[in-house]
């Protein structure tokens, strides 16, 4: 199992962007330090607990100061960009990064967003993230076309006996892609699994991964490609200190338990997928808490502890997945004991599991 | 005079996307411990001599890097960006560089940028760039309103009673914006001068440059607004060497020669501007190359000579303007020449101007 991290950002609202912004390249540069794999930037316009509106930015800072660690968006909101600018900068960081670049992709899910952009009717959304890649493909072939779309037109020149252009193309010539799922069944598993993209599963139970492990190699297969659990993310919240009891009152108490508290419970509750969360189908869904959570769903404890927790886990899946994502929270006024459960999991759980 | 920097980029075309990138973030570092005061980056999706698609990458990864210089696109061409998009993104990284942070602004004047926006006809692109700049000024107030232009919607929800979003105005409140100009008399300067922007003209003589002067006073003064010469930055080449004719001899052999060679004299043969750079009106503009260039247009040689060069062009255009933006060109197989003479202008030369 490998180990990447989603920095959404799980930062506190009263953050100021360069807190957020600094946090970022922080937890990137110590990612790629601890033996991190990747590293996954979200982009919301309005968001306060998810506050970078531009992860392009993050990965340009990290670009320059890293030399190991893929990065990429997850996700730029195709909706909400023109799609030849973002094929065309997005095409560049990976000429940049020469392989260490990934593009996830989505629809936009928050209606604040939505606005920013006039969008009041979030039905189209689907429909103009399928126009954009399209777009976004065309453009990444940097050969002559001239495209009206529904919502957007785009083209590209024809130059034959003028000056050369700049080559647009992504490095080696393929974007790869990535999209998150989170709901069961996810349409998101099975657009990434028909067009070849990574799948990251943000977790909500046992059930909803094997549902998205079960889909994609289905579609996979029936779209002609073959796949295996390697290729699939799953992101899940983890956290290591010297012993089960120290690293369980650190979570609860610091930025992870807080994050949980003041957003994510809400959000997984609004979006209806707190149930999967409950270690017993019986249990009352009012009773999650941050103690709950603690001992049922993040993955917290001494390194031994967590070592078996994940065995457990894996397991119960039926085997092992690619890649663990876990999320980044605020830890800023004190990171030490963050940065050291970060390198605990990458040296000394993900290494030893069987 | 302050100095300042202006990355095109002319770097050359057979330079990767990673060097492009990795050289301009080094010059504004560079040009940080130098003593500018301010570094801009041009945008353009297509070009193979200016070839930043994305100013604003350059200045996220400069931005963790440096604690002074002030950073800018120069320019966003707006009618290629989502207003709103865009709106967020730099009011994002003005809250990051707290202050730091200028926004220049452009239509566009390359139709291959516009093509790859499926736009053939550009005589909308001064509208659409109006229509982005109501945009953008909208989204920056926070406040809610719906919009419905000729070209894009946009909006700001109404959370009266809901959730706070995430502060999406600029730092400070304002957006420092900046417009350049090439010809004369200039549109783009009389924009700059009616809205209060800062006006950077390119230079092309002298006549060019008092006839920008005049019209930005002129029109700030209709617009009840005051402004002096300080708030002008001029484009030119330095370059300073120990005595002139090393000084002569390395700025025609090196990056800033072949620009000149292979881009820029094209490039203001095509715009129709390179009669402003003859020294005498009736030299003939074929006989431009770069030696008429280093004695006559470019400002080269020992400091000494510099500056005197420097004192007859100001008392030339009736007093001194308020910063010099040199180019940056491609020196990145032996930037210690290049990165001398930066050094030199900001501490020998611009120091001791009368």
């Amino acid at each position: 199992m490998k180990v990447g991290m989603f920095q959404t950002p799980f930062v506190a609202p009263e953050r100021s962007p360069k807190q957020v912004f600094d946090w970022a390249v922080r937890q990137a540069i110590v990612a790629e330090e601890a033996g991190f794999t990747e590293y996954w930037i979200g982009e919301h316009g309005t968001l306060n607990w998810e506050g970078i509106p531009s992860p392009e930015l993050v990965i340009a800072a990290v670009a320059s100061q890293t030399k190991r660690i893929k990065l990429g968006p997850l996700a730029h909101l195709l909706p909400y960009h023109h799609p030849a600018t973002l094929a065309v900068q997005t095409a560049w960081m990976s000429q940049i990064l020469q392989g260490r670049y990934m593009l996830g992709v989505a629809t936009g899910a928050y209606p604040t967003d939505a606005a920013l952009r006039g969008i009041t009717d979030m039905s189209q959304n689907h429909k103009m993230m399928l126009e954009a890649i399209d777009i976004m493909q065309r453009v990444w072939k940097a050969q002559p076309f001239e495209f009206q779309g529904e919502f957007w037109k785009a083209g590209y020149p024809n130059q034959e006996g003028k000056k050369p252009l700049r080559d647009i193309r992504p490095y080696g010539g393929n974007m790869p892609m990535a999209m998150t799922g989170l709901s069961a069944p996810s349409p998101s598993i099975a657009f990434a699994a028909k067009n070849g993209y990574i799948p990251a599963s943000v977790y909500a139970g046992n059930d909803f991964l094997r549902s998205h492990f079960d889909s994609y190699a289905k579609i996979s297969a029936e779209n002609g490609r073959n796949s295996d659990r390697s290729m699939h993310r799953v992101v899940r919240d983890v956290f290591i200190a010297d012993t089960d009891a120290e690293a369980k009152r650190i979570a609860i108490n610091c930025g992870l338990g807080r994050a949980w508290k003041e957003y994510l419970l809400p959000t997984y509750q609004r979006f209806g997928v707190l149930k999967g969360l409950l270690r017993n189908p019986s249990d009352d869904p009012e009773s999650v808490d941050v103690n709950y959570l603690a001992d049922h769903v993040w993955i917290v404890g001494s390194p031994e502890t967590v070592r078996e927790k994940f065995e457990k886990w894996f397991d119960d899946l039926g085997g092992p997945f690619g890649t663990i994502l876990i999320y980044s929270h605020d830890f800023i006024d004190d990171p030490r004991p963050w940065e050291e459960s970060m390198h605990r999991l990458a040296t000394e759980v993900a290494p030893r599991l069987k």
